[in-house]
């Protein structure tokens, strides 16, 4: 029996520090409340503006061709603001997709609602939903909400949790996290700098599509092209890798935007500062990344899988992807089994993600065209894999490892399972994220939709 | 309420009808028993034994990068004797996969037992095998095995369906499968040609991966290359459309095997024979499809999904994939509830499958590299679903459309679930066969290894 240091541990950047609470960067007003979309009374209704002034911004929408239409009309927004915007507004309890014409009116009409309350332009409304997949968005309901909104709206970490509280559909934790960097001012100090998040996890008890939502904040003043240079790389690291049930939602939308409050000095690209506030962004992310897997649903743990020794970056990500996306390795991990067969398996399995994922994650493009969906690369003779600090197998070595199995059970009871390969392939590193899988994942998803 | 002729069914290539008997078609002699693998005393040895000298094979194997060592012996012995052997044996309960150097020669050992018994060559034998990952082959209980096993040999359905019996592992039912065409002798008559399948499937309720085993048995006069020419894009329309748990194994194997003694005229590429063979085999490959499908573990119902008026073929099956294989869609199956909003959702994930099966479906080498792991082309605004004959979405007409609800949950519970897209773009065609997702699948598969 063997350590968890046997197997190296993945070369992340160092990424800064992040405390798990709601607090809001300067420049924003955050709040939300129950506007009576859900039938159970819950918060419903987020928003989030900008009160110096346009804040600059970034998004990552899903790839589902199937896009609901506030991903449509966030998407058209940015681009024909240049990547501009002065409000987010989220509807949590239906989806607003495959809803047709009269669903991308209907969302039209929310962002006229927004504008007309903050006094904005209705082309300056970013949109988030999420829940149930082809019902009308109830528009009177949403128009109460916002109306009873917009005066509680706070520039404090209770206006943002609220936020975060209402983008929750089943969700069982409120997912907050902040960061924070210190940068050079024009004044020659340094100034701290904020990246703060709120996310929703994936977890659908009564509901239909997994969605992943998420907005980030910063009070740095940076452009709309160095906040997308910024978020896409981070997200394919961190959200690009997390998996509950392979299921990608017609939904799922990431916001960075900034509102360039801070005293720090503009953040230009290939700077010191950009990388700073990069590496912030990038722990914000992570760190929600990994609340919305531990929060999957009906799942009891978080699986995490680090891989070392990759060909790059890119085959390291897709093995580590390939392993907690297995349904036999998380059935395994729900059982406390240490059960390695299942793990080289899917690892033998691993195919690349798809030509935007690995061009976001710095491949060119004919690279990442030419790559996109071909298996990683991978030598049994030269793979170790660890569970929970056991070294199970190791290919140089005849391959099937003798272990105490014992205390490997006992070693995943734990509400962190961590997997470690080794490819003994190169200087590549990776890392993903999923749960286990669950007779109570398969009872929320098997009951009626009505 | 409309019915299912509201949505085109696939145009399959007409296939002959398929009997589910075991009858061994001539040329061959097989057999199984209990050597002692498996703890339950079940059969866990199978040999199919060509009597009519070498005999014309053809394989599809694995993907997954840890191929087990059955896998790997039996390709390097096709490539050694350019697609010819005398005999299949097949071990079941150890899957003698990432057992590395001692694993392969245990394999090596098999291969002498069989030659050695039978008089023939090692080369000439090709392995399958099936079971728990990691652990060694018993290679006393496999020799004794088949030592007992070679005088029990049969040219009877009885001995073929005694092969089956000893592939399984936790299958539920022996899967067997029959069809015949009438090709033209030399001597200007027709004669009966029998394509005869065995396979198991996908069930796991106390081991490791999922594993996919068949032997197809024809009594044709074929050339390997023509057996591969067939086995291939047949493989591509079903097997590779067969999706239990997204898990892909290190064992999976596909023997296409012609022993020559038929009356028929020797069969040559591009001929009307050539084509009534390759839709034998594909009738013969899909209804094990169904059968593995159906039988998929802790699986209630077997789940088809058809589609139409794709882009291309290549389209059309990535969707029917993606629909079959989505956790959520899975588990509204078991849940009889006609949730159209996960399959739309699933359908707009749809990616194509690797460069090489896309290639062995039809595509260039160099289309079939471009394509891979792209989406499939969907326009919501085209697309039609029918879930069990009722029509629920309408791009066309507003998108979500009113049904029946009650009446579609009492057809969802039947031991078959179809649903059908109309993607509406094109000629394209494709179907998948998957299962429903059960708390049965999570508990077994949660259950330890020891």
């Amino acid at each position: 029996m063997t350590t968890e240091r046997d197997v190296r541990s993945p070369a992340h950047p160092a990424l800064p520090e992040v405390e798990r609470r709601a607090h809001i960067p300067a420049g924003f007003l955050a709040g939300g409340l129950a506007a009576g979309i859900k039938a159970s009374g819950r918060p419903d209704v987020a928003l989030i503006v900008a009160s110096n002034g346009p804040m600059a911004a970034a998004a990552v929408f899903t790839p589902n061709t199937f896009a609901a239409a506030p991903v449509r009309l966030s998407r058209a927004n940015l681009v024909a603001s240049s990547g501009w915007a002065r409000a987010v507004v989220s509807t949590s309890g239906c989806a607003n997709a495959a809803t047709g014409p009269a669903g991308d009116a209907d969302q039209v009409r929310v962002g006229e609602l927004v504008a007309g309350a903050l006094g904005i332009d209705e082309s300056e409304v970013l949109h988030l939903s999420t829940g149930v997949i082809g019902t009308r968005l109830p528009l009177d309901k949403v128009a109460a909400g916002l109306g009873a909104l917009v005066p509680e709206l706070a520039a404090t970490g209770s206006g943002l949790e609220a936020a975060a509280d209402a983008l929750r559909t089943t969700d069982s934790t409120t997912k907050v996290a902040t960061a924070s960097v210190a940068l050079p001012g024009t004044d020659g100090a340094l100034h701290e700098v904020h990246v703060s998040g709120i996310a929703k996890g994936v977890g659908m008890i009564h509901p239909q599509m997994a969605t992943m939502l998420s907005v980030v904040l910063t009070d740095a003043t940076a452009a709309p092209e160095l906040l997308a240079a910024i978020l896409r790389p981070a997200a394919a690291r961190t959200w690009d890798q997390l998996s509950v049930d392979g299921d990608t939602s017609t939904n799922d939308t990431v916001f960075l935007l900034a509102s360039g409050t801070s005293l720090a000095a503009p953040i230009v690209a290939d700077t010191a500062s950009a990388a700073a506030l990069a590496r912030a962004v990038e722990a914000v992310a992570r760190d929600l990344a990994r609340q919305q897997a531990a929060d999957g649903e009906g799942a009891t743990c978080l699986l995490t899988c680090q891989v070392t020794g990759a060909t790059d970056d890119a085959d390291a990500r897709a093995v580590a992807r390939a392993v907690i996306s297995s349904s036999l390795v998380k059935a395994a991990a729900h059982g406390k089994d240490p059960n390695w067969g299942r793990i080289a398996g899917a690892a033998g399995n691993a195919r690349l993600a798809d030509a935007a994922v690995l061009e976001a994650a710095g491949l060119t493009s004919a690279d990442a065209a030419a790559r996109a969906g071909t298996p990683a690369a991978l030598d049994p003779d030269r793979l170790r894999i660890a569970i929970a600090g056991h070294l199970v197998f190791d290919g140089a070595s005849g391959g099937p490892q003798p272990f105490d199995r014992a205390a490997a059970r006992l070693a995943l009871d734990a509400p962190e399972i961590v997997i470690r390969l080794d490819l003994g392939l190169g200087a590549g590193s990776g890392e993903a994220f999923g749960c286990d899988l669950t007779e109570a994942y398969v009872r929320e998803n098997s009951e009626y939709t009505t």
